[in-house]
């Protein structure tokens, strides 16, 4: 089916448009007044995510209330190590939490990967069939996985932490045997977004939300190179990268076999244009707190960094949206962009 | 009184030494088995910080018991903003807690600052006078305080957090309004800093521990200007300014009127030396968890980190030194250093 609005693609693609997309991570969530309605009659964040027609209606309900120009599905980046045989739960308040964790390697022998892995996800596949119908070409499914040393940082230490010192550790200690669960990961991560794409997903987005905790030299060797490999066995669609906070990785993401480059909101566009020039495709990166800020504060910060970027830009935040976000505050965001003209 | 060993006052003055000095972030601490042993006998951290000759006590620990070449006052950051009449408590695994926090200009009106709120920390000075009495000249002591920034952080977000939303969204709705709190923070922190310094420090290290959560040009306006005005009014003693994160920042860090310059882990040594000169004084910056690994590890990771900053650096972890790290582990990391020797 032909889409209606391609704003994304083509600007992922590197094509010109009259205005630039937008979309904000975590746009299905708390900032909605019909998510949490939905979830309150819910047992529990995993029954959203892992029945179809309940995904597929978050999903498409920032599309109806924001207007915003794509759709992700709604879904958690640790349905991977679940689905290679380490469960999580998700604690109300607390966040992921894995009851059994990755301790040797007898652990990492014990995991299914690849497509065995993937194929376990299908309520994920029927999620995607399910929105790709009901948004009915309207705007593009963003689908997503997270990058290989994010999930591995989950798996060893079991729950989010402020430094995954455990995860970090393992590097040091036995740097084989990170590799081992880093390449049964990414394998599985592979078939993951090839399932994805074959469901129907328009693009994907690889999230390593934990590449800030490592050193830079740490992070060549554990991190991108198993997102390089996800970049080069991905060539069905358009790939974002987002590595929060691993501004010390940026010439390697920069040069990566990817279409878009997700930045956080410490890079400043200027600086970043200067030295990865004007047509490095990129995704981001307004501050989130901004959205609480006067409507005339959002509307100069938002114009400001898109005159900054100059184009080739995915509009977003730097990260997720908060959930406490006003409504009416993301709102002013999205329609600010909504209104933007490039001048040619 | 003359220090028998002066290698950290000579290596934060640019002095050339036999080897360079070194100490922990956090070294008197839960790495240490005689401060567990203590810690386990009180009612709770506060005791600690506020009892003369308990902080002395574990401020004197890490000099014995590891050899380091400085001791650090046993203080919390948290103490100024009690001081200007906000107090905190410190709860066991959530970490600090203000019962009050700011939420408008009329709360700022009533904070007392400059000398008036430094003089309300008796407790400080007497334990400065103490620990220098009982050092007896061995090490120099060092004194610190949190920067303006960091503070007003836990001031209106009232705890830790992952993200300082409510404090970040300050920022942009009421610049003026942080600017006042800013400014009265400064005045504080450069009285206490002076006291500590009567009272008989050898250096200061001002810590930013939330640079990092700000975009650049936030931190410009925000952070820096603040640090800025305590470097100019400290110069009495050598200053170490650590802004953890503040990789977006460096440039205008390195520029600071203060002796050296503290390092995250993520800052690669030979990248910061190309780009900022081999004379800029570092303090810094292994990654913490490298001292959970063999002594192998440990030894070639800080020696290859010696060679590659090539001198004028005060060696330190990258951040404060985590409270399960191995003992031994920590040994070898300071006995490595204290073997190393500069090729004249």
């Amino acid at each position: 089916m032909k889409l209606q609005n391609d704003l994304l693609l083509k600007t992922a693609l590197g094509e010109k448009t009259q205005r630039p997309p937008i979309w904000l991570m975590r746009q299905a969530g708390r900032i909605l007044p019909q998510y949490r309605a939905l979830r309150s009659k819910l047992s529990g964040f995993k029954e959203l995510v892992e029945t179809p027609h309940l995904a597929a209606e978050v999903t498409i309900q920032p599309v109806d209330e924001l207007g915003v120009d794509a759709a992700i599905m709604f879904s958690d980046i640790l349905v991977i190590p679940e689905s290679m045989g380490l469960p999580y739960q998700l604690v109300e308040k607390k966040g992921p939490f894995f009851p059994r964790t990755i301790m040797n390697k007898a652990d990492i022998d014990a995991l299914i990967d690849g497509k065995e892995a993937a194929n376990e996800l299908a309520y994920v596949y029927d999620a995607i069939r399910l929105i790709k119908q009901e948004l009915n070409g309207r705007v593009p499914l963003i689908g997503f996985a997270g990058a290989p040393w994010t999930l591995l940082s989950y798996m060893v230490e079991g729950s989010g932490s402020k430094t995954f010192s455990k995860a970090r550790r393992l590097l040091y200690s036995d740097p084989e045997m990170a590799h081992q669960l880093l390449t049964k990961i990414t394998t599985s991560t592979i078939a993951y977004l090839k399932n994805q794409i074959a469901a129907g997903v328009d693009i994907v987005q690889v999230f390593d939300s934990w590449a800030g905790v490592l050193p830079g030299d740490m992070y060549q060797k554990f991190g991108l190179p198993y997102i390089e490999m996800i970049c080069e066995a991905i060539n069905e669609v358009p790939v974002i990268v987002f590595a929060k906070d691993a501004w010390f990785a940026m010439d390697e993401l920069c040069a990566l076999d990817c279409n878009v480059v997700g930045l956080d909101w410490h890079m400043e566009p200027t600086a970043f244009r200067a030295k990865y020039g004007a047509s490095q495709v990129v995704q981001g990166n307004l501050d989130p707190t901004i959205l609480y800020a006067d409507h005339s504060v959002i509307k100069q910060r938002t114009i400001d960094m898109l005159n900054r970027f100059g184009g080739h830009q995915i509009v977003n935040l730097g990260h997720g949206v908060y959930p406490d976000t006003p409504l009416d505050g993301v709102k002013c965001f999205v329609d600010t962009v909504k209104e933007y003209e490039f001048i040619v």
